[in-house]
């Protein structure tokens, strides 16, 4: 566990790209983070894409630091002319960038590596915010990096390629944050078939009501078939896995005996 | 084309549910409607997921207002207790969310189609911020809407299924918004096989900066035998499709004759 006090478990998760928000690539690192930092005990309240730009970075940066215990951003680490996320971190500090040794002798070695000497734009990879410390990547060149705010806020830059940030938060950030938040988090999902959203919508919205610790939430999608079919998703962060669990249960046998009168009800009347 | 003036051609895609915000959900609308608008000439400078929470949806709305031309919402539009969203643009608006005669005409039809009797639940689907208009669904049965604002942007509300989304995109929101850019995208690809990002880092550079209008970007990945390719992106906004046609012409000649240079200088060096 990382000695860094956070200020809350709320997160933003920036991911930081042109061609994210031009369309070309799907954010796919968005939700894969969502759905590990959610199981890590963490509330996400915002996932943000913007464009490699420093007015925007800086801006999204700055309203976070006030506001999330963790910020997680993606891409923008590597080596060319627009890869400029820890020079907008730096400024959205108010530290300056600086050459650190131990990011350095990372970016060597995986230069070393690949039969390539360094250039300035492989140094670049190892510019970071003053008093930021760096993380290994053992897939590409560019190290990640944290640092921990005096305002309680811990801030993670990881690259954008999947199969390099991936491995890289699995290996390093996952053991850092791991009991951070002291939550656990508890999901289970029922099926329920030939139904629409609307004509259960009051029956989820009484237990939902009656459940304020559980998110309650219907996905409606098609069978291969065209059956219609809802999805109810029950997810809750608790610090109590037992009770939370057997909360979880009672919740779905309500909900089944309750959608299912509502069955019997229409075939019958 | 809408009668609608927009302040600017900036856009914020809004993207409604606590399922993205869990990791649960991939938010490919995102990325769909960010390719969509920016080929109809728009800049779409943020793509923020937040989860079904009024006052999360609230500020992200409320900050939008003041800067971007353009907002798209997606999700929460369906008939269950957490489908809020016209009611949260209602008070992010400052107006009342009142029953639309339009929009019921649609959730009726829609229900009549599917063998339904209207409940509140389903009556609860025409509610739209007042002076909203709403968008015909032929798939689901939640109308989506589109608001214009004294203070010239415009609001466009979809729900979150991708299978609606998008034919509602394509047949209602993109014929109001052809030709209202007034601009054009162009954009054009290289690829190179065998270099690493940081071999041509200082060229792409260069012509970067000898070109401020046009976007360049280095994507790098793997082929299926590992080896490295950096496919290089080129694109431009423009009122001006010949000519800057051929000035993406003439960077994409540029860039293979300068990186074919620095390969030749590679192997024989």
């Amino acid at each position: 566990m990382i000695e860094c006090e956070l200020k809350n478990t709320d997160v933003l998760i920036l991911n930081i790209g042109t061609e994210l928000t031009l369309g070309v690539t799907i954010n796919t690192n968005g939700s894969w983070l969502a759905r590990k930092l959610t199981y890590l005990g963490f509330q996400v309240k915002r996932i943000i894409v913007v464009r490699d730009d420093e007015e925007d970075v800086v801006e999204e940066m700055r309203r976070g630091l006030n506001k999330y215990g963790l910020i997680i951003t993606t891409g923008g680490l590597g080596p060319t002319y627009d890869d400029s996320t820890s020079l907008f971190v730096a400024k959205a500090l108010g530290v300056d960038l600086a050459l650190n040794e131990q990011a350095l002798a990372m970016v060597r070695e995986a230069h070393r590596a690949r039969g390539e000497e360094l250039n300035e734009a492989r140094v670049k990879q190892a510019m970071l915010p003053r008093g930021a410390r760096p993380i290994y990547n053992r897939v590409g060149t560019a190290p990640g990096f944290y640092f921990c705010t005096h305002n309680k806020t811990l801030i993670v830059s990881l690259p954008g390629p999947p199969r390099e940030l991936q491995p890289m938060f699995e290996g390093e950030v996952e053991p850092m944050l791991k009991g951070l938040t002291g939550l656990e988090y508890l999901e289970d999902f029922i099926e329920f078939r030939g139904l629409t959203e609307s004509s259960i919508a009051k029956i989820i919205e009484r237990v939902a009501k009656e459940n304020p610790s559980v998110y309650i939430k219907t996905h409606p999608r098609l069978s291969d078939k065209g059956e219609s079919i809802i999805q109810v998703q029950l997810s809750t962060h608790t610090n109590d896995v037992a009770r939370a669990g057997m909360l979880l249960e009672s919740i779905k046998k309500k909900l089944l005996e309750s959608i299912n009168e509502e069955i019997t009800k229409r075939n019958t009347g």
